[in-house]
């Protein structure tokens, strides 16, 4: 079996988090001049573990194995949010190139391939799972037309002015991708809670998003009794109870709904609110649970609406995203490399949160490992994980795309 | 019995109304331009109508009666609120004008003392109440020279660009000043839905207004199971259920309580809230009442408080407004004259919203009348109320001021 390099991982991913280092965090916005620092020391990072290296078209760090397939993709995002942690997506990508020179390092694999991708704006400061798109093929022409940061700037010039814009797009070969491997530490605190140091991931949950609007009667709140108010933030209240009843009944440990935000109007101590907003987002791995809470919420808005008083509606809502199942036999896989090296120490569960691995699995066969995240924390400049945690789930990584690979071996 | 004059009365009342009409309603904020010149007009009103009229200090107009007391004074506000209906205040100013001059004309009552106010900035442009606390002896220098309005005018200097800075300011005489009436409109529906035209007021609500804090842990809304989520929205949403639960077990149907604003933190789709923040009001006619509920919301603090998970707090309070109950001899003289003049189509009621007369009748007996507002609006434009309830409602008023007048002489 291959080993891995602890240091050298180590040492490698502390060197990408001085790439925009803020406090314990990282501010690296996609296609930032630090960004694009970043992305040219991967490139260098790629090719002395003997990848053929390149920056794509729309900002992709793309490292190709000289080996001939079947090959293993190994990638993730090294763009961060606004306050940014130094592992999220960065942690795949090392682990990929780490693995890439493990295995070039023994003679029982050296002959195998892995290829490494960052894909670019997994985080969306421009459009969400920018680079995995158009790695797949999806079409990113409108995004780069249209797409803007927070600053206003347009994708197209982003690229144009990172002298990118006409380089090659990277695209996926499907008679040498065979695989994807998602590495990237779990953003929330299950495993730890339960004193795991390994997760398998089954599926990338679905995901409803949609704002619900409330409206009633704008009143003075001294002169109007309570049986004559057509409160609408009373109302939203009393749907939250029943709506949390209702998607009690429903759910398994796993479903998780979400009022992110509530706003009553007009927002004074003195007035009766003649309507409020509530924004409900609710994720599951399993695609006919999300349509059940769908109807579920529907037949509860009937019914509201069925009584006088307060009307509710649902006022917008995101396309649907359906939840992504991972590759069985490549789950079977993670399992086995996690019980050889930490047994009893892992389990299977769902990512709760997205990841280029649901945009690319609709084209390979395609699994993720996490690794543990310090008080569940992410989306934070403390995100944090045991370095030991790091190490071994690098570990259990590189003994996976061995077996992977050898077995994509056999059977081609 | 004098007899008013409903065609002056209603002229009178659309005069006043056309200084700052906008649409339906009036901008006539304390002391603006237009402000001015309607104070102007009403000491000439005063003036005709054989009263000693000024503008005294701080704004308010007086008319005195020259008739020797016991006096009844009648008074209401002429200031709107930002977006103000045209019989809020003004109606109850016009009404005593009319009834100083119907008793002026009448043989049997031209020897009674009606003095008639316009207190200044009841609706708070500067300092809420500022005309009546001035008149009853409250100190308001301080508010003299610290309170600005929305442009950040000082009062100071809005009173001084007035010309009125100098001029003495109107005191009560208790010697001569035995009770106070204050004629309103209900600003409520309660009227209008159970089909009455005249309201007696028996209590002015209490009030207490504070900011309640829910504090749990801000968390990733996709990657944290619900079993171990510090969900602070979700908190004050369950807060609300008991509370509301707690509530009505002490109410009775003139309870009033509202959430008239509730604030997530950070508020986005994707995020559990870390901090939640509401603010409640309630009002009673009963300080036991208002007591009760305030231990209650105590008990419910603490129990929450004493599981784990989020913690619940108050961060700021009003200091508390006692309700203020109208005296019980001027209650009858207005229910007699209603009966008298509109058998079985009044009521007692508590006022839900606050008036001059809660600071006055501190001072001198003191009571309200309420003719219905139309759909129960207030504080906005379309504000308004049928002719003949106000000509009934000054009728009553009329009558009743009579009988005060002459039992305040028979016990003098």
């Amino acid at each position: 079996m291959p080993k891995i390099n602890p240091t050298r991982l180590l040492n490698d991913l502390k060197t990408l988090r001085s790439f925009g280092a803020t406090g314990p965090g990282v501010v690296r916005l996609s296609l930032s001049p630090i960004d694009l620092e970043a992305r040219r020391w991967l490139a260098e990072r790629m090719s002395d573990a003997g990848l053929d290296a390149s920056i794509d078209g729309v900002g992709n760090v793309f490292g190709r194995s000289r080996n001939a397939g079947p090959a293993l993709l190994i990638g993730s995002h090294t763009d961060t949010q606004p306050t940014g942690g130094w592992l999220d997506g960065a942690l795949g990508v090392m682990f990929g190139i780490e693995i890439a020179r493990a295995l070039a390092e023994c003679d029982a694999t050296k002959h195998l391939a892995v290829d490494v991708a960052s894909w670019i704006d997994e985080e969306g400061t421009f459009a969400g799972f920018l680079g995995s798109r158009s790695f797949v093929g999806d079409s990113v022409d409108d995004a780069i037309r249209h797409a803007r940061n927070r600053e206003g700037t347009l994708l197209a010039d982003a690229l144009r002015q990172a002298g990118i814009a006409d380089a090659p797009r990277v695209r996926i070969d499907t008679t040498r991708h065979k695989a994807y491997l998602e590495p990237h530490i779990e953003q929330g605190g299950r495993l730890e809670a339960g004193g795991k140091s390994i997760g398998v991931v089954t599926t990338i949950v679905g995901i409803r998003e949609l704002t619900l609007r409330f409206t009633g009667q704008r009143n003075h709140a001294g002169t109007t009794p309570m049986h004559i108010r057509r409160d609408a933030g009373a109302a939203l209240v009393a749907f939250i109870a029943r709506m949390n009843d209702a998607f009690a009944s429903l759910a398994d440990a796993d479903t998780v709904w979400t009022v992110g935000r509530i706003d009553l109007d007009p927002g004074s101590f003195s007035v009766v609110p003649g309507r409020a907003d509530m924004s409900l987002q609710f994720r599951d791995a399993n695609a006919a649970r999300l349509e059940a809470m769908e109807r579920a919420l529907a037949t509860l808005i009937d019914e509201f609406n069925a009584k006088a008083g307060v009307r509710v509606e649902i006022i917008a809502s995101e396309p649907p995203e359906q939840p992504v199942v991972m590759d069985h036999a490549l789950q079977t896989h993670l399992a086995d490399a996690a019980e050889a090296l930490a047994p009893g120490q892992w389990e299977r569960m769902p990512s709760g949160a997205s990841h280029d691995a649901q945009v690319i699995a609709h084209h390979v066969p395609a699994c993720m490992l996490f690794v543990p995240s310090i008080g569940g924390v992410s989306h934070d400049f403390i995100e944090d994980t045991e370095e030991t945690h790091i190490v071994l789930g690098c570990e259990v990584a590189a003994r996976a795309a061995a077996n992977i690979l050898h077995a994509l071996h056999r059977d081609s």
